[in-house]
């Protein structure tokens, strides 16, 4: 079949597409997930975006695709303690919107399906084998190996924010010192750029916040750097640096060579990638710097519903 | 077919056996590398190793493994820069071998061999998933994925001595300061252990080496730790937990499990086994926990041989 349904389950917002295997997205709703209301409520949520967004070609589709964020069980069928959903614990999310919507439905980690609408149908294409970072309030990850997610032994591979780059380092949301989500997720990232801009009082980002950077992200540090402001320039190329050393390792364990960034953070562009670029060259070994490449995602937020509809499309 | 020849090409010695898929190695020869004899000499005697471990069987050899260090190429047939073998360049190995032999031949890296040969006659064979760290002059990795070495996009794929724990850290022959290299790699370990005995000249192991620790090797602080020395028991723990930390950055990318050591410094066992399991269940995810195990290799340096016999006996 042609048509699928790709559904991106976040904490805030339920995204659904109708996706078109050539065509892409075809439709687009959104509401809000009110993970508050309880479990069945946002269960019954999801079933009624699915439904509503192919009713008109209901016969047409394929299935559900449905990208969550936690730990999806290996047979894509449930997940498991998903952060900013209370109350989930382990959910057979496929079955239950099947339940609801007489579709079939799979499911699989956000950050792989962004890596799999990437490969699809944005940055990804030209590669068989890339990894896909993105960089939001957590950093995700997605591994495409010979034009498929890999999964590793129970389907939870890819966890690179969770990969550490100094085991005295700096602590975050992870169980891991020094984990690259501590330099640029985007809360702790915020929170060292305003310890930065805190010794700076003369700085333009200092006046900006009048001294409280509780509201500080980092688009005013990438909008800052674009106005020429040395210190934000700086300490964007200091994150850089962090995921370039990242980087190194995923290319080591990996022989990966093409790296894939999306997401909020990544909207700095070259003032995060140029420095990652650099810091990832000097560091590799020889051979691992053959083809190497950081690229940006152009996609946005839609590579993660094309990649939940070719999910479907690819595997209902 | 049931036979076949497996080589172990080191810097110092050429190992060759004859390998029986059921009963594993039948006949084993040694011979000194002599890398200094130049490429010409060394491929001569590679060949006439294999043509003598196979003399009384040659029709029914499916051909021969050769497990070599450095780069190897996506085809399996050649070699890139070697260390420890000077002048090698890019060197047609696989066809080199069958020149001289009328063998067909194949090639892969040797730490990859290692995992293999677990994977089919060692500590590796319950598991379809695993990492296979080695622990010798330096650290070697082999990945195994759905029982297969994974290869990655150019087939370098698992040079997890090469993956960095601190981004700020020691230095070693890797071009990645704190690379797991730097922590258990042979010489960097007997390096950073004078440097610790150096401090304490009323320790058993200061007095051992009458305070010149050039000939300090890993070995002796297995020993030293046996006898029930503190200093040496902590300064094996403090690798351990290096190690640890190093696996956990291989498990939050891959979602391997099973981790197994093998090489020379394994030889400590639990001295460093226990620390390192120790404190990758600390610093794991969740649900990375879950069947989480570090595991000695006991074949020793056989698993090269094995594997390198079994890359034959399954690809050729």
């Amino acid at each position: 079949m042609m048509l699928s349904v790709g559904i991106d389950l976040g904490g805030t917002n339920i995204k659904a597409a109708l996706v078109h295997r050539e065509k892409g997205i075809l439709k687009q709703i959104s509401v809000p997930t009110d993970a508050d209301s309880g479990l069945e409520a946002t269960l019954d949520r999801l079933g009624r975006v699915a439904t509503e967004v192919s009713a008109e070609v209901k016969d047409d589709v394929a299935g559900v695709g449905i990208g969550a964020p936690g730990m999806i069980s290996l047979d894509r069928k449930s997940v498991q303690n998903p952060p900013n959903l209370p109350g989930w614990d382990v959910v057979p999310l496929a079955d239950e919107i099947t339940k609801r919507t007489g579709l079939k439905c799979l499911v699989e980690n956000d950050a792989n399906l962004m890596a799999l609408g990437s490969a699809r149908y944005g940055s990804g294409r030209p590669f068989e084998n890339f990894i896909m970072i993105t960089l939001g309030t957590g950093v995700g990850g997605g591994i495409i190996i010979d034009n498929k997610i890999f999964r590793g032994a129970t389907g939870a591979a890819g966890e690179l924010g969770h990969v550490s780059i100094d085991y005295q380092g700096a602590e975050c949301n992870s169980t891991v010192p020094g984990a690259i989500e501590a330099y640029l997720g985007q809360r702790f990232m915020s929170k060292r750029a305003a310890h930065e801009i805190e010794k700076h009082p003369e700085n333009d980002l200092y006046k900006q916040f009048s001294g409280d950077f509780k509201k500080l992200e980092p688009l005013h540090l990438t909008e800052a750097a674009n106005r020429g402001n040395q210190l934000a320039i700086d300490i964007l190329a200091d994150a850089g640096r962090m995921l370039g050393y990242a980087i190194v390792n995923y290319a080591h364990v990996l022989d990966v060579r093409k790296y894939i960034i999306s997401g909020g953070v990544s909207q700095a562009g070259d003032l995060i990638l140029k420095p990652a670029f650099k810091a990832a060259m000097e560091r590799l070994m020889p051979p691992f710097r053959t083809d190497f490449e950081i690229i940006p995602e152009l996609l946005g937020n839609e590579a993660a519903l094309l990649g939940a509809g070719t999910l479907a499309l690819e595997n209902l």
